[in-house]
This record gives structure tokens, C-alpha cells and sequence, in this order.
């Protein structure tokens, strides 16, 4: 940690800030410029509240020098992660795809939907069964019920399958059934569920809060890491800004920039972010040209009566084009990802 | 609802519409211009999902007419509310107060700032014991223990106490002690916690989400009052925006929004959202003088050893000078507001 | 300037550093920690291009330490500037009201306007005679003629004149017929303008840009200061953001951040950011509680009939009521503002 | 455009607004549903303010149908335009690259990018001459004299030329020496400039505003092509938002809307939406995956003695291996790129 003093700070100032350094039990490195005096903290920040120092006199500015997760931080961990879910697999050598309806709706549609998303290439199913929405008045999904459909339908097709969790209690159903829990943007700084989805033992699918930082989404990765569970994917989903053509802003740079920083795999929804099934397959070649290590994208047998995000889904024939146009890519970047003949199927 | 279909919209893709909206129980306005056909949809818009919509052939947009909340909805329900916590009332005649530490960190300081604050005008003691911090190794308050030390503080000063929750048994906890609940910007979409806090039965302050909109905060309240509670209180605390010399801008315009749309009160926390100690007086006058019915305002005896936001802390004396000099702004838009006399608080 | 090295970074990268600054003629202060190397870099900055440094090995993050801009610096520039207009006075002891339509349409309309503005205080006739419009097939302003017209409604109130300014041509025009001119947000970065409003003489009115941090607001000003005119006014008038609910966001704690870094008064345009007349009532309110030096409003004859922005503007009725409530407002906070008598204006 | 009335909407309410509208004009479609009124307005209007409205009694909401760009529109011009520059074609079947140094420098320094840049792809050299930079005291550009390297470059290497112009002057100078000018982000509604460039008979690039909707942007265009000039070509440089870790938030999402509204051919620039060198490989395939029709990039022979920008250029060696990683992404996505082979430079 750095702190910057103001030009012509007192020595008194000084002294005051290098006393509150060192009676935190941190070591200081004082640097006097001509115009401006520098001093270095080095040791156990968490000792000390850094933005406490702001209010000492002539302080101008506090620089952090380290980062404040450290179980996500590619620093300390440089290889790659590899998160397994059910028989499947997330990064570093494969291209996941998780498809499903944004919720689960009956049996007969989440099977329906499961068969098709396998045949096109998907490894993951999808299916909302506790949905968060802004309206008191929505849908809110048929919650364990909903579960235990996804469970058959892993059971059936093979895939593995993720569900969003809201409350310590849909933790505890999700156990019992699915392979994988999902943390919803709306939920990325709600830190008792962070901790319990920790606990859970579950692979930990963690969106993107909708204008939350880089720094902060590492950090919220952070609170389920620290609980003991290192099997943590992050989902970077749109972020909101002042452009309305969109219903999010994909902020696909975040990729790389989570490459550098992470070891964690990175996937993108480029369903959510966008709000329109017609702008999904672009996004998601985007993504995968980019390095993510996979997708989630919404399917639904009949969009138009879906119980939610109708708007967003794809069809079976839009997403079965997508993935075979998604193929090649794949393969540039090196990454594997196979679509299933007919014949396989059809087993 | 309106449906505006696109140019040269095909006859089939219209009757397909009005087929949609008609299945699902409501009624049909058809208004064929010579560009553009306008359907209107009249009836319980909550039997349809009507996003689904914009999937149909030849729709172009989606127009919704009347808003989602209702009982927070100011054409429902004109009158000002008015909401009691302990012995303090919050709207519309008064401009109420409520000051404290941002976390409770021990018996002795909660008492010596609640004596403070009381003496310059707050009615209410806040003090956080569950803090949501974006860091796990950050300090997380001192939980049930802390919220034992507010109730002695009210007992000895008369003040009522707010405390923010961050789960079901947080709230068990605070029902216990406290005489009114925050719900915190990371939580205003953590639908769960906030139909908790609807049950709760003790009054409910709502502060915006970072990135919220006004129409996704009253549908929040409208997730707290649709379980039965009428007693919420909204509080703007800055949004995110690209502008870094403050933490967070604080969206003044809030306000009068909120009192065209709402009849729930609004008070405005100018600590959190400037993230300095020295713009709060200045954003606290704003508040009170667009309208605003009180105000949200850290204080602490020491800042510069505050376990938790001390930059944006006033110290006793500052905060003293702010109520000083914010009375005759209270008096201007008719609000009471009064500081006691030495003779008062030493009783 | 402070360069913070990559933990562990290479001697010979923190040497290449060094050369690097020491060769563009700026001393360095070397601090190695235990962890981390920080390097100061002493002198003037101007001879050398310190993001540059970013790119070299081993740099984890450059930190600047003093400001780009000068003139318009607080520190070196301490008491609070006055700036004259034709009659009027802008800082630091008035509160100066520059109201009038968005457009000039006709001279009688601006007549007509001048003389009810002034009868309720304002000091300055606000009048566009060159709009920058979204789209091209828009009013798109009377040009010369519109300036020429508020000539005449000067020479018969006594009003002082501001006008917008979008090109060489029209500052030359301008100069020969109004007292102050405004660069729009649009223009803040059209430096090449900038410079010219810098070079006409007469005072300019900044308005900052719609995504503009202060920071770089106040760099524009210091483009216009370094072609020798010191007589510049910031206009805050609503930034972009996610939120829809009122056309821009009023960044009202722009006031207090900008009364600490800079000398230069601050005015608050409540029209343009609210984009709706209920709202401005509230936001001039809360723009002279917290220190701005005046306001910019819109005033039409007929808002309904206005050939720009409509929607915003105050009727004569509004306008009068409005600065009769502010009054009192500028007592508190010790600004002279006056609304003259009716036996005043009738002479 | 719809304008939609407030429930219980007063017939004379109803009547004022049919009556505004018939007088100006246009046709009015009634259509009275048992909540609310619904008015359509059909015919030019660009003979009425719609914004308007929005002042008349009991009106809750305009709604508008058609957009105001009209020679930009795909509506109107359903086939994709090709752009020609120089010998360089820019849409629909190619993949350009435009490709150079932020500023030009010296022309040693230009005729060696130029030779660089070639022979790994390019097909357009851009180079700065005319520099807008935040602080007055950072290098301007080396203005005509840059145009004129420029021109001996181009006619060494046979690539195109592209140069952003600031003002009438640059333009003038710039249509003796180069193919194609640019707007820049901070100009994109310096609409006296946009005018400008529309007569300046050059193809244009322009580059969206940081804070700019794509409904601005192609209304920017509209400007130039109103002008006569329909070469126009949009480059998405990354738009402002909360997250810091990158520079701009690069909107990726912008090309397939683009692709839907507009029959301009579309570019990006991930040099300065990224602002970091170690960025732009990624973002350069994401571009070209998702549909765009080039790519703008900075190269410098020397980044860490770049007058300008350079932590965001890459080095020969670095550009010369994003392009041949970029080519089969383009062979997939079926657009003409192609790298010349050594003998074919070496001539």
C-alpha cells in the first residue's frame, strides 16, 4: 500500500501516518520527494483499515499495491483451473456448452428441451427452478419440483446439469439433485449465500452482478473459495450502461482481462446480456473467439409462450445451426468440442 | 399494454398477436394506420408474459402502459405515508435524522456517539453489526452482540435504532432489539431477504441498488409490502456511474421522482454516496432542500480508527455544525426539526 | 509521478525505468520494499509521456501525483473568481440567474421572455440561436438573426446575454452581439473550439460533457485559460446513466468536489438534465443549497408550442414562483439575490 | 408516434392533443380503451416537436415509431454499402485493416510502420496528424506537415491513408493528401464538422462517441450523408462505463444491432477500447468472429517512446501475429483478408 501525501505535508502528518502504520504492526518506507513525500506499507493488511488513512491530515491519496483476493488470484495459482460437473468438464481445454430453458416449466418440456440441446452439442442442461424477478407478480418458479425434473432429465440424457440458487434453502434442494449451483447476478455481493453455496460442496457457477466491477467479482469468488470450495466458474453476463438497444452491455473484454487475473474458467451468457435471441449466435463466436471457455445460452421449445425470457431463446433449429457454426471456431482456438452424429443420439 | 407492430406487417402476424393476447383472457384494441398497426392489450396483464411478445412475426416493440407495483404506487394510494420507528416518525411533516457508526465496534463507543448525535437532533441511532463487506477478510461486525449494545443505547437515550440485515436470522436477531430494519444496495434485489423483511413485522428501510432504477427499487418495496408491511422507507445512496472523485453520484433527482411516483418516504444517505466526510454537509442540504424527509448520516468519535468506512464519517463537532446549519433549511420547506437545548439532553 | 513495479520485477527492469525518466531530464526517488519496488519520478512531466512506461517490463501501474491543469487549479489559484457578464456578476457572492427560451424563435417571443425573466430576478437572457441537434432534419436555430435579437432585448432590459457557440463563424458572430458565450456539452472536447472561445474576449460557460469526468471538464476549461482568458463559468448539467426516469443525472455532488479543486464558479442547469419542468423546481432548490453560484433555466412563452425542448421549460408562472422560493434558500446560504420590485420593473 | 394518455384522461384533454396534432399536419387514430386513451400520429413529422406533447394535460408518455435517420437506414437501403479508400475496399466481402501509429511522428518513423504494417496485412496506413488531447500541454500533432509523410508513404507502399481532421482546416488540408478522414469519439456531434465532412467529398470513418447511443451514432451520419457524401463507415471504439480494469468498455454487441438498423459497414477499434497492447489480439478475433467488417489498430515501431497512446500499440512483431492468427477466423466467417507473401512485399 502506498500513500501519497500532499505537496508541502507537514512532518507532523508524516509522522502521525507512519505511526498508525506502525502500531498496525506494518513495516514503512518513507520516499521525500521534492514536492510530494511517498510512504510505503509493507505487511498484513488486514491489520488495518487502509481507507482510514484519508482522514489523516495532508494525506492526498491511498494506491493499493495487492490485490485482496488471493485464492482467485492467478499470482498464486498460475496454472489453470478445470471445474468437472457431473461427466462434464469447464476450461482449460474444452468448450463447454450449458443450454436449457431460462426456467423449468414442466417434465415433458424440460426432457423435451434436454434431448434437444444434447444432440446439438450442449454438455450441460439449464433450467431455472427458483427465479429471481423484479416483479412480486412474476413467475417464481416450481422450485423443487422443478429440481426434481432436472434430475431426471440428467438421468435420461446423460447431461449434467446447474441451477440457480437464491436461498439457503434452494441450496439445500439443489443438493439432492443437480451437479452444479448457479449464483445470479442480482445475488454476486449477497455474501451469507456466497458462503453457504462455499459450503456446499457443489461446483459454484458465479455471475456477474450487473455493475459490479472486475475486482469486486473476484472478490465474491473469493467468499466461496475461502469456504473451502475451489470449484468455482465465472460468468460474465452484460453489465448495465446507458445503452438501451441492448438489454445489457456484454463487456466481452472482461475475458481477457480475467485471464490475466484468474486461473478460474470464464464463460459467457450471451443471452442475458443481449435480451434477443437474434443477437445471440454473434456474441457467442465472439466469445468463443476470444478465449472463454464456454457458454450459457437459453433454449426453449416455443419461445413465445415461455413463462420467462421468452425473448432471448433460441429455438432447436437456431440453436442447433449455432453450435455447428460455432464448430470451427472451437477449433481454431484449440479447444474441443464435439457434436454428437446422429447415430449417437439416437442410443 | 401496446403492441407496435412494423411496417407492412403481414396480416397473419397481427391476427397471430390479438390471437395471443385474447387466448390469455384480455381484451383488443386494433388501430391500423397506414404505416403502422397499434394493438392495444386491456385486462390482468399478469396472465401473460408479455415480453413473449417480441418473439411473434412482425412485432417491432413492446409498450408497457401502467407500472408493476402497485401498493407502492402513489395512483393507488395519494396520500404521504407516514412511518413510526420507536419514538421518531419518518415523513411527511418532519425531516428525521438518523446517525450513528457505520459498525458498531463497542458498548462504550455506541454509547458516547448515540449521547452525541441525540444532543444534535438525530432521532434515530443507526449501527451496522452485519456488515456486507466486499472483501471476506474484511471485518463482518459483531452481529447479535452488537445489536444487544443498540437496544442499551436506546434505553438510555430515548432514541430509536436501525440496523441493516443480511439474512432470516439476522432479522430473528434484530426483531429482538432493533426498531427498524435496513435492507442494504447489494440485497434490494435478494427478493428472498426482502419477503423476510416483509414478515417481519418492524418497519423497513430500502436503500437503492448501485445500479437500479427507480422503477426496480418500487418493485422491490412492493416485494417488502406485498407481504403485508406498509412501513418502508426509501433511501438513495448513489448510483455507479463513470465519474471516480466521488464514490458513488448521488441521484439528487431521486427525490422528486420518487414523490410523483410513490407515497412512501425518501431519505437520502449522503455518506455512502459521496464516500468523503467533507461533501456530506453539502449533499445533506440539497437533500433537505429538494424534499427529501430525513437523511442518513455516518458519525463517528474517531474516525481515523473507524473499523469500517471512516473516510466518509463525520467526526461529533462536524455533525453538529451540519444539524446547526441544516435547521433553517427545514424550516424554509416547513419540516420539523429541532435540536434539543443543553437543558434537554443533560436531563 | 509514481511507477509501482510488478512484485519480483527484474533489477534490469527497474533500471530501464529509471533511464527512461532520467533521460527525459526528471529525477527519480527509488523505494524497494520487501515485496515491491516503487519508483518517484520528480520534475516536469510535460517532457515526457508517463503512460508510456506502462509498456515497459516488469510495470504493474503508473500513478500521477499532480493535475494536468493549472490556471483552472484551486492550488494555485486559491480565491474564488468573479466573473463579469454585460450588468451582472457570476461568484462569489451572488446568485446569478440566466433564464430564457432554448431556442430563439421570433423577437417578439424573446422580448416577450427578457422582460418576464427579468421582472423575477434573473440577470441574464439565456437564448440559442445555434442549436446542435441529434438529427439534421431538426430546427436547427435562426443563426445570426436570433443573436441580433437578443441585442435588442438587452438594450431594452438591461439584461446581460449568453448564447451558444458551435463553430468559428458563429464566435465571431457572437462577439459582436452577446456578452457571454456557452460552449455546449456536446463541444466540451472540441478543443480546436476551445481555443477560439479562448481568443473571442468575452466570457465562456462550460458546459460539461455528458460522459465528461470533472476531471477532464476542468482540463477544457484550462484549454480556454491558456489562450489568455480567465473568465470561465462551469455549467454541471447532467451526466448518462443507466437510469431513464429523467433524461440525464444531475451530478449534484459535482458542486462540493468542484468548490475544493477549482476557483472557477460553478452554475447548475436543472432543465437540461432533468429533461422535465416539474423536476427543475427541486434540483435548482438543491443546487443553492450546496453552493452553486447560480442557475440555468428554461423559460417559455409556450412550452407546448416551443420549437426545442418544450418538455422542460418553465412557464412565466413557474419561473416566478420558482425564483420567489429560492430566495430564501440564498439568504441561508449568504448569496445576493434580488427580485425586483413591480414598481422597479415598470420603469 | 404514439402518445399514450393517463388513465382517465379528460376528453378535453384527448381533444387538445388530436387538435396539435391535425394542426401541423398529420393524421390522428384514436383508440379508446377502458383505461386508457391511445393517440396515433401518421405523416411528416418533422412538421411538429413531438417532445411536445409531453406538456399537454393528462399525457402520460410519447412513444415514437419510426426513426429520424433516414439515409443510414437498412429500412430504406436494405444492401450493404462498400466503402472504397485508395485501392482498399471496406465491406461486405472483406475483411480490412487499417493499420499505423497513434501520431505521426517523423517520416522515417511513418515509411517504416507503413512498409511493416503491409506486409502483414494491411490494407489502409492511419496515422494522426491533428491530435485532440485532454490536456492543452500534450502533443498536438505534427498537423499539414503529417498529412504530407502521409502521402509519401502511400505512395511507396500503394496502402490507402486515413486521418482524423478536428476542424474545416484539417479537412482542407487533409483532402490534398490522404484517401478517407476520420471523426473522432470526443467530435462524433460536433455537427458543424460533420457537415463539413460531408462536403468534403472524402469517405469517412466514424468513430462512435464514448457516451454515444448507436440511435446518436447513425443520426451522426445521417449528418454526412444529408451532405450528399454516403461513404460512410462506423467504427465501434468502446463506450464509457464503471468498470476501470479496461479503458472504454468495448460494445461488441453494437455490431450485430448495426448490422440490423444500418447498410454502413462497420469497424473495430480495440486499441483504444482496451487501452493495453495485451488486449487488442483478443478483442481483434472477437470482432471478427461476431460480423464486423475490419479493424482499426495501433502499431508502433518503438511503444515505449510513442508521443502518443503508447500503451495500447503493438509492435511489428506483435501485429504480424494477430493478423496470421486473424486469417482463418476470417476464412470462417467468409470475408477476403489476405497476407502477402515475402516476395510479393519484397518487390
Amino acid at each position: 500500500m502506498i500513500i501519497v501525501m500532499k505537496p508541502g505535508a507537514a512532518d507532523s502528518s508524516i509522522k502521525a501516518v507512519v505511526n498508525y502504520i506502525e502500531s498496525n504492526g506494518l513495516t514503512v518506507h518513507l520516499s521525500k520527494g521534492e514536492e510530494v513525500t511517498i510512504i510505503g506499507a509493507v505487511g498484513d493488511k488486514t491489520r488495518l483499515s487502509p481507507e482510514n488513512l484519508t482522514v489523516y491530515k495532508d494525506v492526498d491519496r491511498i494506491v493499493p499495491v495487492t490485490e485482496s483476493y488471493k485464492l482467485a488470484n492467478k499470482k498464486f495459482h498460475p496454472e489453470p483451473t478445470q471445474v468437472k460437473v457431473g461427466n462434464a468438464f469447464i476450461g482449460p481445454d474444452t468448450f463447454a456448452i450449458m443450454a436449457g430453458p431460462c426456467a423449468v416449466e414442466t417434465e415433458e418440456q424440460l426432457m423435451c428441451i434436454a434431448r434437444a440441446v444434447k444432440s446439438s452439442g450442449a454438455s450441460i442442461l439449464r433450467g431455472g427452478a427458483y427465479k429471481p424477478r423484479t416483479s412480486p407478480y412474476s413467475f417464481q418458479g416450481l422450485e423443487e419440483e422443478g429440481l426434481r425434473y432436472m434430475k431426471r432429465a440428467s438421468e435420461e440424457t446423460g447431461l449434467a446439469t446447474i441451477c440457480e440458487v437464491v436461498s439457503q434453502e434452494a441450496i439445500e434442494a439443489a443438493v439432492k439433485y443437480v451437479d452444479m449451483i448457479q449464483i445470479g447476478a442480482r445475488n454476486m455481493q449477497n455474501f451469507i449465500l456466497l458462503k453457504e453455496a462455499g459450503r456446499s460442496g457443489l461446483p459454484v457457477l458465479l455471475k456477474r452482478g450487473l455493475c459490479s466491477t472486475i475486482d469486486e467479482w473476484l472478490n465474491a469468488a473469493e467468499y466461496i473459495m475461502s469456504e473451502g470450495n475451489p470449484n468455482v466458474v465465472l460468468c460474465e453476463r452484460g453489465i448495465r450502461t446507458f445503452e438501451t438497444a441492448t438489454r445489457n452491455t456484454l463487456d466481452i473484454s472482461a475475458i481477457p482481462v480475467l485471464k490475466e487475473k484468474t486461473h478460474l474458467p470464464v464463460i459467457v451468457d450471451p443471452s442475458h446480456s443481449t435480451g434477443a435471441y437474434k443477437y445471440v449466435p454473434s456474441m457467442a463466436k465472439a466469445a468463443a473467439a476470444c478465449g472463454a471457455d464456454g457458454l450459457m445460452i437459453e433454449v426453449h421449445n416455443d419461445p413465445a409462450h415461455a413463462l420467462s425470457d421468452g425473448p432471448q431463446s433460441l429455438t432447436f433449429e437456431h440453436f442447433d445451426r449455432l453450435t455447428r457454426e460455432l464448430a470451427p471456431f472451437c477449433n481454431i482456438v484449440g479447444r474441443n468440442f464435439r457434436i454428437p452424429s446422429e447415430g449417437e443420439t439416437a442410443l
